[in-house]
C-alpha cells in the first residue's frame, strides 16, 4: 500500500519534497499545487501533475498551462499533504485540510501550534505515529537537532549556547538583502531557535543569531556543556555514526568554508548542489573537559527534504524509524 | 578509433572538460594531473586516472592517495592534452608538450600566441583541422562569439559596442573579491575583450568591463549595429536556430537576472548547475532599424566545455563541425 | 532677501539639502518632516525645525520628541518646498503645495510630468527662472548630464549608448538585494535612464542598466560619439573646467574603483563622505576619431545636492547661473 | 613638555592615529613615513610630514612628490614611534626602533611577544609606565576587553563565550573576499581571539570566529557567565557610565544592525564615519541569573585609535589614565 501525497506550495521546500517523493516506493505523488505559471508549473503540468487553487485557474488557462484540477480536488484524493506553503500561510490552510480529513505537515515557518508537535527524525520519529498532523522543524533547528539529539542520547547534554550565522536570502530571492551590513535577528536575545529547539527536545539550550550577505548556507557555532567528560574521538564516532551528518575530514583540508562545501556537493553530482547532509567542520571539534565547540554548515534549501519524507511515512504509516531513515536516505543517495 | 585525451589541471574547466571526454564514444580520456591531495584527486585516484607533476609524487605518497603516474608519462601515451591549469602556466608547459608531440588546447588565460590560433566552434571549427594548437577563447569571450559569429553569418555585423560585467570570482574562490565595490578592469578603455574577440572574427568591435560582487555569473550588454535593418522576429530565429544559445522567453518572465538564471539550472538537474549555453535574455532584445540591444548571461564555470571537446575533434579527426557539435552537444545533454 | 525653505522628506536625500541649505546665505531652513520619531528627528526637534504632517502627531508626542508644527503650518510659512519623499509620493503632495501656492521642488523618484519641468544646473537653470515647479532629475540622470551638456556645449555630440551599473541598495538599506546576481534593470531595453536625460537634452541617447550588490555607488560606462575627431587632451579639458566633475588623474593610479573613490572622501573629510561631484577616471578616457569612451562614478546619495539648492534660486531668486554655482559649490566645499 | 611622535606606515591604522596625534596638545607629530607616491603622501608631504624608508627615496623622486626624510632621520627626531605597517612586518622593524633608542608602540597584527607588553587602556593603562615598548591590542581584542575589564571591575567575570563575526575586507580592500560566503577563521577551535584577551585579562574565555562579506564592522555575540546575579539594569549601568563604550538605545530602535550604526556615525559627522566607541546594542542585552547574553560591533578602522594616544601618554609621560582618558576622547570627540 502506498501513502498518497499532495504538496501544497511548490517552491524552495516544495519541489524538493515533491522530487523526494517520487522516489519513495511506498509513496505516490498524486499532485502538487502551484500558484504562477511559470516553467515549474509547465513541467508538472506535463507529468499531470498540476493543481492549482481555485482563484488561479483564470490566470493558468491564460497561460496555456493545462491543469488536472483545483487544490480542493487535489485533497479529495490523498492521504497526507505537505504543505510548503510561505510561513504563516500553512496556519489559514489547516482549515482546509481538516474538512478533507487528510494529515498535513507543515514546515518550520508555521509555528508549533498549528500542528501541535513538532518533527525530528532523529528526535522523535515514533512519538509522531498517528498523529494528524505534524511540523517538521526549520532548517536551523533541524540541524541543530540532528547534533543535539545524537549527542543527548550518547553521552547526554548539560547545556548548549549556540551562534546561528543565518544566510540573508535563497540564492534566486534577488529582492532580499542585505547587501553590506551583519544584522542581529533578532536583536533581542536570545533568539527564538533555542525555543523551537525545546518544543522537540527537552534541554537548557540558549541562542543567538545574524543574517550576513551570502545566500548558501547557514553556518552554526556550538558550544555544548557535556553531563560528563569526553574525548574528540568519541565525539566524532558518535556524529559519524549517526545518519544525516557529514563530518568534513580534515585530511581534505581544502573544505574549510561554507562556498568549498557547496563545491563539494556540485562535484558530488548532487541536484541543485543540494546536501540533505548536516556538514560538521572534523577540525572545528574541539573538546575541553565536559565543554564541546564545534561548527556546522546547514543547506538551508535542502536539509529538511529527509525529514518530510519520514514524517509522511511516521503519520500514514508504521514503517519503523530505523526503516524509514534507511529508505529515505538510500533513495536520497545520502552519503554514510 | 578514439583519440586518447590527457588534461593537465584538473580545477574548475579541467574537471568539467574531463567529465565531458568521458562521455565520448570517440575519445577516451586517460589521465588527469592534480598538484594538490585532495577528494578531487582521490576520486580520479579510485579511477586509475590520476597522474602529477613529478616534483609533486612525494606529496601524494605522504597523503596515501595512489598515483597512476607522472605528467610525462601520461603524455607519452595521449594524442591530445587539454591544458587547464591557472593562466599564463599553459605557456610554461607547451614546452613539454612539443617534446612529447602531442596536439594541446590551452585555454583563453593564455595569450593568443602560445597556440598561435584561436579557437571558437561556431566560428572557425574547421580551420583548426590538422593543427598542432588551439586556444579555446575564454568564457566571455565564448560567450560573445557565439552570438556575433550566428549574426555576422546570418545578417552581417557592422559594428559591436559590448559592456562585460564580470563576476568577482568563481563560487569556491572565498579569497577573491571585491565586497562591496564595482571595480573597472581594466580601467583604460577599450577592454582586451574586443581584443580577443578579433582573434576568431574580424569585425570593428570595443569592449569595457567592469568586475562586481557577485560568484555566479557574468552578464554582457551588448550594442549591435548591423548590415541591414532587421526585425526582432528575425534576431530571435538566427539566435533560436543557432546551437548553444538558449533564449530564455519572456513568457517565463520570471526569470529575469543571474541568479534565477542559475535556478533554472539547478531545476534542470544540470550537474553542478552547469550551463553551457549562452543564456540571452528574450526580453532584452531592442531593436531599431540596424540598430540591436541584447542582455547575455554566461556561466564562467561552464561555457567554454563543448568548445573544448569540439577542439579536441578538430585537431585530432576529421570530423565535421555540424558532427561534432551534434555529438557534443547531445552527450552534454543541451538544450535545443 | 533669503529664500524660505521647507523640506518634506528627511531621508536620504531631504537631509542632505537640509544642510546644505543651512549653509546658503541667501536662504533659511525654516523646517523638515519627518514620518518616524528617530534620532535625525530629535536632532531637528532640538533646533526648532521638526514638523510632521498632521496625522503623525500622535506618535511623536508618545516619543516625546517635540514637534514645532504641522507640515501644513510649514508649508505657510516658506517660498519654496523641496519634496525628498520616496518616489511617487511627492505627487500626491503636489495637489498640497498647490494648496498653500508655495514653488515646489520634486527629485528623480517622481515623474517629468508631476513638475512639467526637469532641472540641471549645467543643462538648463535660466529655463527655470519663475517656474512654479521644478524636479532634478535622478541620481544617475544627473551624473550622465554634467558630463553631457558639458560635452554637448563645447564639442558637440552626435549619439551616446551608455551602461548603467547600479547599487542595489542605499548603505542603510539592509532589507534589499540583490546579495549575489547581475539584475538587468530593466531587462527591456533601452532603459528609462536615457528617455529622463531627454527630458533635460535633446540628444541621440539610448541606456542600458544593470543592479549590482553593491551600495557605495553607481558606475557609468559611456560610450559617446561625438560631432568631430577630438583629443584626448580636448576631452580632459572640458571636464577639468567644467564644475562639479572631478577627474580622477591616472597618476593617482591606485584609485581604480568605487572603493578607492569613496576612500577618498573620507580622507578629504567630507560628512558622511559624501562626494557631490561626478567621479570620472582619468585612465579610462579613450578617444578614436569621433568616438569617446569613459567611465564615470557617481555618489547616488549626494550627487543631486547641488542642484537642489541651485534649483531653490533658480525658481524663487534671479540669481545668474554663474552666480548660484558659484556659492553652492563653494559653501559645500567642492572642489575645483 | 610635548612627546614628539612618529607614524611608521600611513594606512589604515597609520593615517587615523597621525591626525589623533595633530589634536592632542601634549604630542606633536614631527612625520609619518610611506611606501607609496599617493594622494596621501602628497598631502602629508605638503605639509613637511612625509619621510620615507631609504630604499623608496627614488620613487618618491621620480613622482615629484617632496620628502623630508628618510625613516631612520624621523627616527633619530622623535621620543616615540607607533608602528602600523601590516601585521608581522612592526617585527622587522623593532631592532631599528631599538638602534635608535625610541620607544615604539606596535598594533595587533604583531605577537605579543614583540612588545612583551599588551596594551589597553581600560584595562591596564598604569603597568605601561616606563616601558619601551607596547603592542595595542587588535580591533576585536580591543572592543572584547572594553566591555571584559569594565564588567569585571564592576561585577566580576567567571567566565566569557565569544563569536566574532568578522568582516572580510576593510573597505578599500577590493581584493580581498568572501564574496558569497561564510567562513571560519580559524576553523580549529577556540580562536586565538580570546588568547588574545589573555595577554591582557586573565579570565576563563574561549572564542569562535566566522568571516563573511561585509566590510564596514565586526560584530560579536558575547555569552558572559557573571561573579554573580545581576540586573539589566545594573549591566547598563555599568557599560554607560565606562568611557568609549556608546549603547544603542532601544528607543532609537531603527539602529538595528551594523549598517545603521555607520548610518549613524555618518549623520554625526564622523570624519570618515569613524566610530571609536564600542557599540552596544541595549536592545541585545539580556540577563538571567548570572549569565549575561549582548551583541557589540566594532568599527575595525578606528576602534584602536583612542588606545593608540593613551599608549603615547602611558609610555613617554606620567599623565594618569583618567587624564589621558579625558583629554584622548574630548579632542577625537568621544560620545559620553
Ligand atoms: N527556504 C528555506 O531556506 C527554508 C528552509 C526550511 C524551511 N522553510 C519553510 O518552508 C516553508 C516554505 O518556504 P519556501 O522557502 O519553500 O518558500 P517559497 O517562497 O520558496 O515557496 C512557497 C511556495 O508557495 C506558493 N504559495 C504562496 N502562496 C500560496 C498560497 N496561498 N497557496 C498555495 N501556494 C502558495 C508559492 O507560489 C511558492 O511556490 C516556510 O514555512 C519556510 O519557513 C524554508
Ligand atoms: N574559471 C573560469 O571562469 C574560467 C573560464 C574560462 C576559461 N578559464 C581559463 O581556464 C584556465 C584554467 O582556469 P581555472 O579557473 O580552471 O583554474 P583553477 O585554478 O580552477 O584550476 C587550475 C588547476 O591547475 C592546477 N595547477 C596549478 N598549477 C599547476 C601546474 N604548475 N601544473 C599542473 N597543474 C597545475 C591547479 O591545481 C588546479 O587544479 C585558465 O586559463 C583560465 O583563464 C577559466
Ligand atoms: N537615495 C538615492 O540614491 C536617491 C538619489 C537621487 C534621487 N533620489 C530620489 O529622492 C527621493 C527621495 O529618496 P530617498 O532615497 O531620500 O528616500 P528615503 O526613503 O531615504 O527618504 C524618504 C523620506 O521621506 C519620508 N516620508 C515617507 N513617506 C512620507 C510622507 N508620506 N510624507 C512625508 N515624508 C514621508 C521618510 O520618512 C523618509 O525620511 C526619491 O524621489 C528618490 O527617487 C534618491
Ligand atoms: N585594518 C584594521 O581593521 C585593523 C584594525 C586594528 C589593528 N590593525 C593592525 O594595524 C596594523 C596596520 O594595519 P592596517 O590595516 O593599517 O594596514 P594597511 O595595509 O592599511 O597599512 C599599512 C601601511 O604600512 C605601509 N607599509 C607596508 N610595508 C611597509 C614597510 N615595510 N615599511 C613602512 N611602511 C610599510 C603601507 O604602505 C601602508 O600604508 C596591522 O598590525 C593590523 O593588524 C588593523
Amino acid at each position: 500500500m502506498t501513502v498518497k501525497v499532495a504538496i501544497n506550495g511548490f517552491g524552495t521546500i516544495g519541489k524538493r519534497v515533491a522530487e523526494a517523493v517520487l522516489k519513495q516506493d511506498d509513496m505516490e505523488l498524486v499532485g502538487v499545487t502551484k500558484t504562477r505559471p511559470d516553467y515549474l508549473a509547465k513541467a508538472a503540468s506535463l507529468r499531470g501533475l498540476l493543481y492549482v487553487p481555485e482563484e488561479k485557474l483564470q490566470d493558468f488557462e491564460k497561460s496555456g498551462i493545462e491543469v488536472a484540477g483545483t487544490l480542493d480536488e487535489l485533497l479529495r484524493k490523498v492521504d497526507v499533504v505537505v504543505d510548503a506553503t510561505p510561513g504563516g500561510i500553512g496556519k489559514e490552510y489547516k482549515k482546509v485540510y481538516e474538512k478533507y480529513g487528510v494529515k498535513a505537515i507543515f514546515q518550520g515557518g508555521e509555528k508549533h501550534e498549528v500542528a501541535g508537535f513538532s518533527f525530528s527524525t532523529l528526535c522523535n520519529y515514533e512519538e509522531a505515529h498517528g498523529k494528524q498532523y505534524a511540523r517538521v522543524v526549520s532548517c536551523n533547528t533541524t540541524g541543530l537537532l540532528r547534533v543535539l539529539c545524537t549527542l543527548h542520547k550518547e553521552i547526554g547534554i548539560e547545556k548548549v549556547r549556540a551562534t546561528i550565522v543565518r544566510r540573508g536570502a535563497d540564492p534566486h530571492e534577488t529582492k532580499r538583502g542585505p547587501i553590506n551590513a551583519i544584522v542581529p535577528n533578532p536583536v533581542t536575545l536570545p533568539s527564538h531557535h533555542g525555543i523551537d529547539v525545546r518544543t522537540v527536545l527537552d534541554i537548557d539550550i540558549a541562542t543567538t543569531a545574524v543574517v550576513v550577505p551570502t545566500t548558501i548556507m547557514h553556518l552554526h557555532v556550538l558550544n555544548i556543556v557535556l553531563k560528563e567528560n569526553v574525548s574528540k574521538e568519541k565525539i566524532l564516532e558518535a556524529l559519524e555514526a549517526a545518519p544525516r551528518i557529514l563530518v568534513i575530514p580534515s585530511e581534505f583540508s581544502g573544505i574549510k568554508d561554507t562556498a568549498k562545501i557547496i563545491e563539494m556537493a556540485r562535484d558530488m553530482g548532487r541536484k541543485r548542489y543540494d546536501l540533505n547532509e548536516l556538514a560538521v567542520f572534523e577540525e572545528s571539534i574541539s573538546v575541553n573537559g565536559k565543554e564541546l565547540f564545534l561548527m556546522q554548515a546547514v543547506h538551508q534549501e535542502s536539509i529538511v527534504v529527509p525529514e518530510n519524507i519520514d514524517a509522511i511515512r511516521a503519520l500514514a504509516t508504521n514503517v519503523s524509524k530505523e526503516e524509514s531513515i534507511r529508505k529515505t536516505d538510500s533513495t536520497l543517495g545520502l552519503v554514510k
